[in-house]
């Protein structure tokens, strides 16, 4: 139960990242929807460790299997299973840390939770996890679709570096994901230069899903919004989201926050598309705060598992700025939030919208 | 189910601002907790309409009846109805906005959605919802304060007036509950001249949980924070949440944003107290972004249910800000949250802790 | 949550028999449904204790309030708390029972696993928490009948007297609800003789959903007769339930079991309109095996909560034969559970039926 | 979520009899327990087709690869997908049935439920589901086993065959997994005798868990029995489940029907363990009702999906009597059940019972 995310339309991942592979279990895909394994592919291409040269150099292949729920390219309404094995596993990467609890990671939470740890390349709480979630969230893009809803996604921040546009359209031609080019160019030279100093730097993500229609979301405990604040902050290395013009909010008044509308259009998005946890028929517009990598090449002060502590780098292969690969993930998260929300919204009313 | 909060102690809050009565019926509290109504109540206290010269001046008693679920003072393990019965209806203040969406409110969302309208002060999406949670919120935290966990909160900005301080203490002695009693005159200032102004102003809200032990959350689609970002996203007129240092976390290096732990303490807590999904042992700290209210007395323009606009003033009483209603509303969000999150744990291991 | 039954349609009971009152709260109500209290009245009516000779006689008015999510006379989609005061208490009447565990009662299992024991009536174990399903059932029945679906029921066994017949519209014309007239007289004679030698008897209770349109139910873990089984088992006094020729079965060969249909009528039921979890549009037919009541007037051994035995009858008034009370309860109980299938199915595939 | 059975201890199966394989997704086991794919593999060997004479003659391996949730031999508290590769398909004897709809299986309901089909063995009807709960019924029985809990299964009846002894020794030593040697050796000749006269029988199957401690199980929703009920109706083939002496409950008096209880031991056990819904101390017993299998060699009359009808026999490899296979799967899903009460006592009171 509690790895699993959805009411209606649920994804539960599976598996570790030096473990034989991970994954996700997909329940209630209407049936008859178009499930296509290239789909999927290309959006955990859009993931995958080692695409471009800012992110680590890693290499996986991510290659997914359809396990079940689809006959004939359709999905039949039972549960899918995508699969995917892992290979380039270098645990020995790991061993040295079997004792340690790294600082910023979630290790030593780990080990008071459970007891036992799996310390290669952190187990669950490895990046790897989400994997499975791009997979369902390609599954829930396509879904959506029938219905006229899509979603994009970038980054719109690396530390003081601002995207001042909103260019979809070249969000994907740069290894950043920015919606802005010559912002992009300025992100990447400072990611190059942290990476270079053998540390990592934060930044935020945006997603933009147009056409949902008014009435998705319910009232009170499964808002829209609160919704998709769970699946944002389910991510991990995110420590903040906010919904529209978000905390810029505080410093408004009402007069100008509230967006005025004729009954067809909005003048105005403060609210990012939903009021009172409900979709207004406006652009669903979030944002997410990216942490810095935890795992850095720098010398730091950690914990021992048994006492004391020691000064050490952190070997492997890591990410200087995880943005452009939370792109994929955060708009996974959006997409299937949305397909619960869609779902949920049928049984309410019975009809197609 | 879309009005639970919670998996293993949940909260469904029910009743409308001008029906018979609104409250909260609480599943999964343990047995043998003590039940206390004058604790209930107090809290019911801090968020009432009328409390201070800049709320709302409507007057509710808001009295709280503990209908089932105790018995000789303590929890039965049996569900636990909270019920307070409306009084103050003025419903004539709404029946002019039968026929209009109110700018910034659910109304259009609520038509979309569900076909019918409940149009008197809002029905569900009124702010009156919320005195389920804040009932349910003061048994969770009685409860939590059994193993030693207690939770406070304030408002730390109100437009440009941030709170310096985070003097607790003196955060319930002022009508704004902030945390630095100098920046709490100012906000108090700046409240009243906006609700001079017939308009109002938003902030943020700042929660802090301490004694929340290690291990509590759990990785993947339930992790602490991201059911901490849903219950602070659930609360009426939220727009952004965050943990920690948040989305200051965009603008670090990795080398500053993880927290040195030395085996027994952190050196900071850019992290508030969360990592991997799980807490570690560090205060809890939860920020949330609230709009200000969407009811203003100044004219706004506004589309009729039968097309068209018109421009027209709110009537009726409300707040120029809302954060100091909106912080025992959090706190219980918070509460609750980390109810459920010790039962999960208690579950997983089989131990009070 | 363990205090919910349904998904999509939720009701969650609350109250004990001696305290403030019992109820229910409902969630997942599509907006737009007639709820009318007079129609929860008359089926309160039908569990009253009281009604009959061969009933208890306790006298509860048990008057229903509607405290929430109805507006001028239709749901509205929010949360419907359906509240019923108590009022004939004889808390006096179990003081004597406090240190002992009734025979057959919940006694000793509630005191192993709580700790702590509401002993006046039972508290949550009380025949009283119907009041509650049995309010959820008739909101749910009133929805149901916008789609065509009715549901009848009857004590079809009392002891070693069965129903012969299936005549349903005499079922409420007689004290025991039983759907042969001939049968009844004598089911009644039984349970006079059983009460005056200060016994009870048990029996069988049958229900019959008609209308139900082919498609309702999920594959695997939520079949519908799974899901009737445990809405069944969850009635206070069940010891079995059983779908269409239920038990029988295990004396049938395939080629008898097999109902032949011809595309658009079946030839039999004993698969009683449930195939492969799936209703396939044949009547769903359920029956429940119905416990003598536990308490009854002739002395029994009991266990004393400090140790060893006393040998003592239980004062009190109780129903010998609790098959009539059972029906409207059970009639509930299937009502909801068709309900929560009939909105999965709108959520799988967004139509009507 | 339609798919996944258990609260805090879920599984949902996945895969389809001729896709690429099947298995289950376990969520919730604690971490610290021993998982061994050994004890995995021999309940699946249990379950497995062609393990006897009169079972069908389909070979499948049904060799279990645990891919993640384990390290070193134990739980991590990390999902465990468990996962089946299938082999032995002759979808090539399924494609004649590709256009009728088969008498007493699910085809029909599923074609008006889902609007697509797969028409390859049955799907997600077809008996190979059953895969996944053997499976994780494995892993529940190995944790239920830490705290005393064990459990034992067997045929019981077959038509008119009835077992007379409970020597569950003998159980797995029959072919018909008959407690009672001399009844088993009766029931495999009348199973021969019906397999040649290409017609299939029913039977009765009961299971017995030892060693529940008192306080397992939720009053109301969430009873022990109601939770029981659900686990084996959810079965494939299964039409009725009692609980203790079940429906022969309906013939006895309450002064018969009480088990006598001394405060340490019970004289009898008529409530199978359970009051209230809740475990006693007592043994659980449970009995379920099994369908003579639906696919038979004799000639039937089955409804053309395109209209019309035809005789036909269905082709293929099937079970006579499915009983001693269900044992498997009834013993699997009475773990589950048990484990998932387990957790939540443990949630409730946080000890380890």
């Amino acid at each position: 139960m509690s790895s699993t995310f959805g009411r209606l339309f649920t994804l539960t991942t599976f598996g570790e990242s030096h473990g034989p592979g991970v994954g996700v279990l997909v329940d209630g895909m209407p049936p008859g929807m178009v499930v296509d394994a290239a789909a999927v592919q290309r959006e955990l291409d859009r993931r995958r460790p080692g695409q471009s040269a800012i992110t680590t150099s890693r290499q996986e292949a991510d290659q997914v299997e359809i396990v079940s729920g689809v006959f004939d390219g359709l999905s039949t309404g039972a549960p899918i299973l995508l699969l995917v094995r892992n290979n380039d596993q270098r645990s020995q990467d790991y061993d040295a840390l079997k004792d340690v609890y790294r600082p910023g990671h979630a290790d030593y939470a780990y080990a008071q939770k459970y007891g036992v740890r799996d310390h290669r390349g952190g187990g669950r709480s490895s990046g790897r996890e989400t994997v499975g979630r791009v997979a369902a969230g390609a599954l829930a893009k396509a879904a959506l679709a029938t219905v006229g809803v899509s979603i994009v996604g970038g980054t719109v921040r690396v530390a003081d570096v601002a995207a001042l546009r909103r260019d979809w359209d070249v969000a994907e031609s740069n290894a950043v994901r920015c919606p802005d080019a010559e912002a992009a160019a300025r992100m990447i030279e400072l990611i190059e230069k942290t990476r270079d100093a053998k540390d990592s730097v934060g930044g935020v993500v945006e997603l933009v899903a147009r056409g949902v229609p008014a009435g998705w979301g319910d009232p009170t405990m499964s808002k829209l919004d609160a919704m998709l604040g769970a699946a944002m902050l389910s991510i991990p290395a995110t420590k903040g989201v906010e919904i529209g013009c978000g905390f810029a909010v505080a410093a408004l008044r009402g007069s100008q926050a509230n967006d005025v509308f004729d009954g067809e259009r909005f003048a105005s998005n403060h609210a990012g598309g939903i009021a009172g946890g409900i979709s207004n028929g406006n652009d669903v517009v979030v944002r997410v705060a990216v942490r810095p990598a935890t795992s850095i090449g720098m010398p730091q002060v950690m914990a021992r598992a048994g006492g004391g502590t020691e000064t050490r780098a952190i070997t492997g292969r890591h990410d200087p700025c995880i943005c452009p690969r939370v792109v994929p993930v955060a708009e996974a998260m959006m997409a299937v939030t949305l397909m619960d929300a869609w779902l949920r919204q049928r049984a309410l009313r019975g009809r197609e919208k």
